[in-house]
């Protein structure tokens, strides 16, 4: 029933909002890493596996794109979504994350399980006593590093807009949904300090690349844990 | 947090192991509501509309036929084909079945949640107490009647033999996985006899079609509840 979970030191996430330059920095860890001798898997959520690809072109495909015979719109209710997000995680951990901590390389996962409290809980609404139910149940894993690239949910859009001629169901959403999310990460960030690194992710690229880095290093020298 | 189940009792299920003739004893149970005029909503799950089928493609989908470029296999871990199931019936739920209950409609559905409960449950071995938790948040609603089409699992599987070139990753398990199915069922039945209604599926269709019609129509019957 309490399914303990387990918090391995060289599995780092990196979290934050749309456009927050998380896909950016994660090439900083990987250096940082590299430089050291490690080996690196980098992964990301949703996704990570071949299956789980495939659930996260569920979750995300827009609408439109999910139209039938009789051109009627499906919208996914927040329950499915949530539950599609930890189906693709339990094999995301079962075929790649764990195999790859298990031989001794670090995982550097661009998002896990802190989205889905930050954009199913507070961005949906749904209440986070179940998605932890379902982190004991279905992961069962944390990261020991937590960096959250926190920016300005308009600095973020304005980011991607180039990018995003088809913007994807939940990049669709209101500023006022991102601007829940965006409270989550920070609230959840406060909560757990040893875990948490916030990064300020309105500084240019190489800043934050630079204090990325800075953050996986101190982690490294940091007493075993 | 403890969010109540509604049991309706327009909301009937049928439900049973491989090759039991649930397929076909929906007919017997849609005539006998047409008879009376009702308005009557045959469905299935996994399933039930365009976007929760794509989920059941995913969960049915045989091991072949997610080999990614690198040819090699991706087995779906229990926990996620669980989470996919349920991820399923939230859609189900919420585009088909209640507001089909809601106007007032008959709503027999081939599978429901008795079917998670079996095979993810007593089948894969995964706690009960997380199925019923996923059931209260996900689904919220039980059918008012379930008629279980019990039949030995030999049995079952001579009669989808024909059919089944290529079986699907369910249908490739061996018996005694079916087994613990069956006796799944058989004990949810005994423990809730005011809802289930066991059929003896080894009788020829016409007898099993007549059984299944007076079965819902002593439901029908019944005092309202
Ligand atoms: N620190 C930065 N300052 C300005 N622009 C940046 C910065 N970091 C990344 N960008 C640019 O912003 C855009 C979004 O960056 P990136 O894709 O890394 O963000 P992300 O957090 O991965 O976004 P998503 O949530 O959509 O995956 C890219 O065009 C990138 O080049
Ligand atoms: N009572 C019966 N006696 C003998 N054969 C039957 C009976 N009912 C159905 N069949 C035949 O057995 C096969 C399986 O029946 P059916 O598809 O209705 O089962 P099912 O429970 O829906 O199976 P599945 O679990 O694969 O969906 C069909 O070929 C059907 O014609
Ligand atoms: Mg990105
Ligand atoms: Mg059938």
């Amino acid at each position: 029933m309490t399914e303990a979970i387990l918090t391995h030191p060289r599995f780092i996430s990196l979290e934050g909002g749309e456009g927050a330059g998380k896909s950016t920095a994660i090439a900083s860890i990987r250096d940082v890493l590299l430089q050291r001798g490690h080996e690196v898997v980098l992964t990301r959520e949703p996704g990570g596996t071949p299956l789980a690809e495939k659930i996260r072109a569920l979750m995300l495909d827009n609408r439109q794109s999910l139209r039938g015979e009789g051109d009627e719109d499906e919208p996914l209710c927040a329950e499915a979504e949530l539950l599609l997000a930890f189906a693709a995680r339990a094999q995301h951990v079962r075929q790649v994350v764990r195999p790859a901590l298990q031989r001794g390389a670090f995982v550097v996962s661009d998002r896990f399980t802190d989205s889905s409290y930050a954009y199913q809980g507070d961005g949906r609404g749904l209440d986070p006593a179940w998605i932890a139910a379902l982190e004991r149940r279905a992961v069962g894993l944390r990261p020991g590093l937590t960096l959250l690239l926190d920016l300005d949910v308009r600095e973020g859009r304005a980011r991607t807009s180039g990018r995003d001629l088809w913007p994807d169901r939940i990049e669709s959403e209101q500023d006022d949904f991102f601007e829940r999310v965006r409270a989550g990460f920070r609230r959840r960030a406060a909560a757990e300090p040893a875990r948490f690194r916030v990064i300020d992710a309105a500084l240019p690229p190489r800043e934050v690349g630079l204090a990325v880095a800075a953050a996986v290093e101190q982690w490294l020298e940091s007493p075993p844990r």
